[in-house]
């Protein structure tokens, strides 16, 4: 399974007044390591979209399980899960970099649409659907 | 089982270059969602605090069902669905206001904490505590 | 002068670990506030975008005045201050609600342009821009 | 005068339905910029929290000045521009990577408090004020 790892100093503006990073900014984490994970493995983001691919969020869900404030700095590692058809599931962990904490984990499902959210049928894009596919396991396990 | 509806137009600052409320808004506004529940059918969340109770959300899943964009006002449900120990958990249908249509769905488990985030016991709070309790299903059915 | 009041409770995602709403949320408030003063004396943002019309915030400043934090309501109130060529300043005042007590003060310059951020000759859009114009004050006074 | 530089890959959900970076969220990028600025040239800012030291901002300003969006790398430059008494003034400019274009400029002052919001008097931190005064020109030019 490809995975990659991206580094996230928390920013002051993403705590709440409970003093820890605010529950809503993780799915915000989890964006940037996906960004990573295709810029590393496929293309940047941008260029999938101006080639006229987008990946739609369609469903996420994160788990908090540890503490995390200004100051630490965040390691994300964002896994390509599996990919069925137009859908593509990527799930990630977040742990503190000063002791490898685990602070929290998730998952989120995308589909690949066209600039008005419309699902693309992959012979739209054959040579570089093969390509995404091998990035991701077939889906056979794993997928619901 | 308790219910709640928020309204809430859409801030431009919400959306992002797909022309769309970016994904990771919906649990803001499923906060603003359960601010109304609490006020609404306990007493505000920011009194709650004051009391030294404090409800931090442990896990969220958001699915996303439709399109909305800056010009729609949201109306979220809020549900109370079940409460077992410490744990409640919550449900949200986000609809446009327009035309009914579904927008995002989700749910949240909250754990009840100190302000040093760790779990508190039901004795330390027995009267807020049974009150909170009738306000939510026996957890029974549906919980974990 | 025209203005328009919003009423704006506090999102707990809007506070940071000083325990108040972060500095950074003000402009977000005044955008909305904005909303509401063009929906209410002239046509909604969104309908203005459609037309081809868009207002680009081109600088804007913020001054901290006072606490505010989850629990409070705050009020808005946005005013049309000059317009000059195809320049809008608007000025705008945060109260809280329960006391009155100042939180913060704010500007922001913006300029009518197209979709692609170019900016629009009042001669293309003729009946738009004469009403526009009459929302505000000539501009001779205060501008810089 | 001192400076530093922070490197921004610009997030997805920075963006807004203009396609651009919104407005709002410069300021974030600026304490992003100073927190860099006090962790090379003083301490970290999360350090100084903890010796009671808060740096509160009290007012800012922002121009934009040319495009960004996701796929753009912003370059932020960090400037102490002035100090006096326990007012800090910080200057900020932010360009693209790829071309060098200025993207936005902005200025922010700070107040020093404690953490309940009062200001602090430089007798309480004799040693830290004047390590941080000498990194601030005087503040006889530029101040208001």
């Amino acid at each position: 399974m490809r995975s990659v790892v991206s580094r996230l100093p928390v920013r002051y503006a993403e705590t709440d007044r409970m003093g820890v990073v605010h529950h809503a900014v993780y799915p915000v984490y989890f964006e940037v390591g996906r960004t990573d994970f295709f810029d590393t493995h496929f293309m940047h983001y941008d260029e999938m979209e101006r080639l006229g691919l987008f990946a739609a969020v369609i469903e996420y869900d994160c788990a908090l399980k540890g503490r995390a404030t200004y100051g630490d700095v965040l390691v994300v590692e964002t896994r390509g899960e599996w990919m069925r058809g137009i859908r593509l599931h990527m799930g990630y962990t977040c742990r503190r970099e000063r002791d490898g904490g685990l602070v929290a984990q998730g998952s989120s499902t995308l589909a690949l649409v066209d600039s008005a959210g419309r699902p693309i049928h992959p012979r739209h894009f054959p040579d570089l659907y093969r390509t995404l596919l091998g990035l991701f396991d077939p889906g056979d396990q794993g997928a619901p």
